[in-house]
């Protein structure tokens, strides 16, 4: 009966600043360290343990991850990152503020980049810095539907996440809200269209406990109040 | 051509305080803090880069890497983590101030427990804590001597660090001054004489140039000097 505990990454610099964030490697706001330590608490509270920990190749993933490991006495865990993780990619629209897209664009056209399955925003997102060989092996997209990014995190699951908990691993994954969608949608069996209207919120660890087959038996979120 | 990085951990509260520590997980000091952070930056200008990292389960090597990783910008790397690359196990002296256990088994003893080859210190080291799982599948030594702690530590090595190295990919280790030092032995060829005087100072880290037989074409200690 393996436990797999997802985490969407505490509040970033940019959540603040309400701007499109995506593949921009922004670190976490105060606030987003707090509710980080806070879901570690929480984690901890549960009685939870964990044998290796996931997230994504952006520092607000990780360092989201290593506070709560911090809060849960666990900094040994080996730590697989993956670029499968990262937030959906936003092309074009990576460090716009999002008011002012939505006074351009319109509030309609900015919804169903935001809240679409398979229409991907514009291209043309700023460049990542090339001297930076995180990515020297990926083929970078330039801007994703949510179907693109479920469809990039779905391998991740099925070649390593799914292994470790398969061979009885309990593993936590700290990530992105639409990365952590796919996963969400793939364990609560949703389908296109149901996903469009989950939101994951920040800080606000899920609790999966799974059987053998790594089917849900459980499934509970870990709030604080 | 890989490039290893080993490095020691900076100032525990324990070394700051004199007593012997070995697997008892005590954390960084301020002054160690600074010297992680400081390690980071000196392999930074050295303009090396990883593909993942190597540390011990004890949380002072851990967050050594993680301060290092956030100078560097690499936080992204995995994070492999091996019990045997643990600090030496100092069994009964765990614990025990450094001069007061000169002043009661006079200080040719303890000489002997801290520098000979063949030698472990005496049993009964404060058992560690039974509820933490991160040694579930490990047989926890009751003291180890520097030829215990250099027996397995080089599987580590076989295994894991030297096959991502002949591989091609850049590894950086971040653990104990015993535990480097069986990797120096190797590394540089060393008889088990010549090991006892080698001393890893601590934030100082040692940077190889291995070849395609991950023999040493290059080895250089950096110092903010």
């Amino acid at each position: 009966m393996p436990d797999l505990v997802l985490l969407r990454h505490g509040q970033s610099e940019w959540n603040k600043l309400n701007r499109f964030t995506g593949w921009v490697d922004v670190d976490l706001s105060e606030q987003g360290v707090a509710e980080a330590a806070a879901a570690g608490r929480l984690i901890k509270e549960r009685g939870l343990t964990f044998d290796c920990a996931y997230t994504s190749f952006l520092r607000r993933a990780v360092r989201t991850l290593q506070l709560a490991q911090q809060q849960l006495d666990m900094l040994w865990l080996p730590v697989y990152t993956d670029w499968r993780l990262n937030e959906r990619h936003y092309g074009g629209l990576q460090g716009l503020d999002k008011a002012e897209t939505a006074a351009k664009h319109g509030d309609d056209q900015v919804k169903i980049w935001r809240r679409s399955f398979d229409v991907p925003p514009p291209p043309g997102g700023e460049p990542l810095d090339v001297s930076d060989h995180r990515y020297a092996k990926v083929k970078i997209p330039d801007g994703e539907s949510l179907r693109d990014t479920l469809a990039r995190t779905m391998p991740c699951w099925q070649e390593r996440i799914a292994v470790d908990l398969a061979a009885g691993r309990n593993v936590i994954v700290s990530a992105h809200g639409n990365s952590l969608r796919a996963l969400v949608k793939h364990l609560d069996n949703l389908d296109d269209e149901q996903i469009i209207d989950v939101e994951i919120p920040t800080g606000a660890p899920i609790h999966y406990r799974l059987d053998a087959d790594l089917k849900v038996s459980e499934r509970t979120f870990l709030t604080g109040k």
